[in-house]
């Protein structure tokens, strides 16, 4: 089998108030990457504004805009610019009253490849996403990008083996998860650990699922009570960690992936080939106990 | 929340030629296990058999049975003699020419409570199930038993995050994996290590995804060629290990589980509220792509 190389380029980043600062903040890490030889890079969840789900205020809307909008523009110049694809998460807005969690993918070339929508929307306290953000409407999807075929998830997503195993049927060849996840300050070492590692141990297993390499994306840095954890990382196509960035650091790192790795692991592991696709048509029902 | 305790039993076995000095074998353990407080016990996959499937003989059909049949009442004595609920994988002659791999509960007063067919059966070189095991017809289910309401799923399934939802969509408050894998002897200690990473992994992955605790119980020894790898593990409901055997000996063990962690963890991170029972439909199709 021949190589498949491709370039993989992560931030991991804090956020600053200014949503100019943050994209400028991007933008020089971009750069930064490209000139490393990155060609596919992908931003963290939300990464132009604070987490500002950390409470529920309609004034935040006013952070979201269209997509395509301003910043998509912007980033499209940028990957123009680098000859890199991007994976750009922001806040739409795309209609009065109507909002989602939404990533665009750009090509290398600056072209606009479309939008995928966060489907799970998660809430629990410091984290009230059912109050912003509307679930994603678009399905699970892949964008043909010039270096390869990619799937986008977000965050939440990341703990639904389903969404994972849809975005890989059609395709992906790469699986990326924008995050932004934290811990709350004041809990327990042994509780924060068993937290990352099962965080990071879901996204491994749609790794070894579905035999595709997945990039997680992570926000880092104390804000309004959550300490975003970091630790971005990039699993192989059998759920090995291959790369792991800090905890408590911003980041910027290229790191390579053998595509070609997959029609290996698939071919060894053929667990496509024995999906009983005649016993899962219950798994569009909420519960089947009662 | 109050505790809800329960112990569990795993007997890791090396396989005689013989039937009758394997049943002997997990019986000693079984006594042995029930003595130490053990109230579910699982045996590992086709513990009565060598494992046969190394290659494709119509000889070795001879050693299916009916279930329930001879080792079923063999097992549901010793159920009722030790008060424990038994896990119980065997090879089923289900009618002229057609066999199932199959696992028997019998609760802890001896009655057959059932019986699930493994669903997703593999084929690779040393592994040639195909051959022996026509695909399981009756589902996922789970066992009302007198301990905890419990999943089944056998070996192969376990690598498919769908029959592990379904199972834990029926109610089980554990899910048990009797397996039979192993590793080539004369592979790299490497690609020995990342094949049984990803094996864990995946099983952990399934506690994670559901909040329920997972039982793995493996095969060891060397056996026409493979080395079976042993390792049988216990994940708690949010994929940390907390009980791993052995690579290489034969093992018995008592392991305590509390099922309340499963409303606490599930509580904590409610994804089974925010399932988008909308968008799966698709998982019912082999491939999207093309």
């Amino acid at each position: 089998m021949k190589n498949r190389p491709v370039q993989i380029g992560i931030v991991q980043m804090s956020c600053e108030a200014e949503k100019s600062l943050n994209l400028e903040k991007a933008a020089l890490q971009i750069r930064h990457l490209a000139r490393q030889g990155a060609q596919i890079i992908c931003l963290q969840e939300l990464f132009a504004t604070p987490y500002f789900c950390f409470e529920e205020n309609p004034a935040y809307f006013d952070l979201a805009e269209p997509i395509p909008g301003p910043s998509t523009e912007y980033f499209q110049a940028l990957a123009r610019e680098t000859q890199t694809v991007l994976i750009v998460s922001l806040f739409e807005h795309r209609a009065p009253g109507l909002y989602h969690n939404t990533t665009a993918v750009l090509n290398a070339d600056g072209q606009y490849l479309g939008k995928y929508r966060k489907t799970h929307i998660p809430d629990d306290p410091g984290f009230y996403e059912k109050y912003y953000f509307t679930p994603g409407d678009l399905g699970y999807r892949i964008f043909e990008t010039a270096y390869a075929k990619i799937g986008v998830l977000i965050c939440w997503d990341q703990w639904y083996p389903e969404a994972a195993r849809l975005t890989a049927l059609h395709g992906a060849e790469i699986l990326f998860y924008p995050t932004a996840i934290g811990w709350e300050p004041d809990e327990t070492e042994a509780v924060n650990q068993e937290q990352y590692q099962a965080w990071q141990l879901i996204q491994r297993s749609h790794a070894v699922a579905n035999g595709i390499p997945v990039v997680a994306v992570n926000r880092v840095g104390l804000e309004a009570g959550t300490l975003f954890w970091g630790g971005s990382f990039v699993s192989n196509a059998f759920g090995s960690v291959v790369y792991q960035a800090s905890h408590t650091q911003e980041v910027s790192y290229v790191f390579p992936l053998d595509l070609a790795q997959s029609e290996q692991y698939r071919r060894i592991w053929p667990f496509l080939r024995d999906r009983r696709i005649d016993t899962y048509a219950p798994l569009t029902q909420r519960y089947l106990g009662d």
